[in-house]
């Protein structure tokens, strides 16, 4: 099977949990229709895929994951629909329909955002209460996520990018610190959290946070050269949008060769924080590692 | 020394902690100063200084309980910046200084309140991980008070009164309902994570939760009717904006005199849930209690 059909199959298992984690919380109707448009809206499900190979190549009952797991994809919807807004990068479409202010209204979508990020601790929490992992993990996880979504991570990242757009010249260094915090972060923790909640040793757990660095950068440095490259069909947004808000990418910085390169180093970096394990999803992440620079989407 | 002058010196001691919480974090400058802006306008800090208070009469350490004490401070906080927005109730003043959005701009507004209810829930892992307490307490105080902030709870009531605005009949049990998930669910999450906090029995925790949607209902009761009979100067908002925007409150649908009685008899409710308790305490919770009827703003 390929590397797309086998992350397809494990996004449809994530999906299935997406489904109903919202439902029985008393959130009111049109306010749970939108938080679900978006959570419901596909997608390769990537950071709890991560968080739950991570968890089960180290030892972990991914039932018992999922929950965790599914508050990562819930963080990352929600960083989706406010990075959207109108006063944020103001987008339209989002995976080729409606973004959600677009479908319901700015202030659903506000609090469509604010209601996924808070439901994510939700989940989190039930990982311990409901699913059985022991307490003291799941607060571990719970503080390196918070961290990696906050003011020094996910959030902080977007502030800075706002600052960078129409500057005319921004520093290869300054670029690879915002992504860093916009998107490596989640990604990273994403890893760890699997790790730690495995109970992993530190060595496995720098593993885990090294391999989703790693792979964190090289995903960005795609979606930036797919940006230039890609096609708008099958992109789901359009193509070419950075450069026409003047956003600082990897190819204008470095060009499209010297970025396709680069992806490929932090891909064999991130292959070889696996060595120490084998098994089926070793093959998986290592594989997605792979497959990350040759996406077309 | 009177109950206002008690509580503002606990309200300095949570304000002690806040100054610096947010720092070291890694949080780009522009949208600290925005969170911090906010964070520190002052205001009466009465979710912190009801967990406090919760948890010490019930044998915690303040100290210990400190950190998840100022996590509440920074989800109402966050719940303010984002209400204030454009798209939502569009107000250009908050506690008499320009609003958050007004002062920076939509964008790190919008930011600066997801990162404060992000940070929030690493305060709660840190009272934990950092300052000791059990992680099993901490984690069932964190899954209340996520399910109290959520689209069950606050960001819930929050999208019901946007849709409540303008319609022009709301019968009092929807107003009701709304008010207990808006604001009420976060006051009552401030009391039972004290006293879960504390690790009280479910007799305790039952006071406390009770004890506090007594004194929520209370509480926005006398917020209706101050804005009715207030003085903007004294508000730190403008009288008379409730009405001004067609929003359904206490005083319009039941009258002036009728919504003082029933914020006195809620008061009365919360004042009888301190009586297996004694001590300073006690005396402060139950002072509180009536003073939220007595207040001018």
């Amino acid at each position: 099977m390929t590397i797309k059909a086998r992350l397809a199959g494990r996004a449809r298992e994530v999906e299935a949990f997406l489904a109903t984690c919202l439902r029985g919380r008393g959130i009111p109707d049109r306010l749970l229709a939108s938080m679900e448009y978006s959570l419901l809206a596909g997608g390769k499900r990537l950071r709890p895929v991560l968080t739950l190979a991570w968890a089960s190549m180290l030892g972990s009952d991914p039932a018992r994951v999922m929950p965790f797991a599914a508050s990562l994809e819930c963080i990352h919807t929600y960083s989706l629909i406010h990075d959207d807004l109108p006063a944020m990068d103001d987008d339209d479409l989002r995976r080729g329909k409606p973004s959600n202010h677009k479908q319901f209204d700015e202030a659903t979508a506000i609090l469509a955002g604010d209601g996924l990020l808070t439901e994510a601790f939700s989940l989190m929490s039930e990982a311990a209460l409901v699913h059985g992992l022991p307490p003291e993990r799941v607060l571990r996880a719970v503080s390196l996520l918070a961290s990696a979504a906050g003011g020094g991570g996910m959030v902080g990242g977007q502030a800075v990018d706002m600052a960078f757009t129409g500057r005319t010249e921004v520093a290869l260094e300054e670029l690879r610190q915002m992504h860093a915090m916009k998107t490596g972060a989640l990604i990273t923790a994403a890893c760890e959290c699997g790790a730690v909640l495995a109970g992993a040793s530190n060595r496995d757990v720098e593993n885990a946070r090294e391999y989703g660095r790693a792979i964190g950068v090289a995903f960005q440095i795609v979606d930036d050269v797919l940006d230039v490259e890609g096609d708008t069909n099958t992109l789901g947004k359009p193509a070419g949008s950075d450069a026409a808000m003047g956003k600082s990418t990897y190819p204008a910085l470095i060009g499209l060769g010297r970025s396709r390169e680069l992806a490929s180093e932090y891909t064999a970096q991130a292959v070889e924080r696996l060595a120490d394990y084998d098994g089926e999803e070793k093959s998986l992440l290592a594989d997605l590692a792979r497959y990350i620079v040759d996406r077309v989407c």
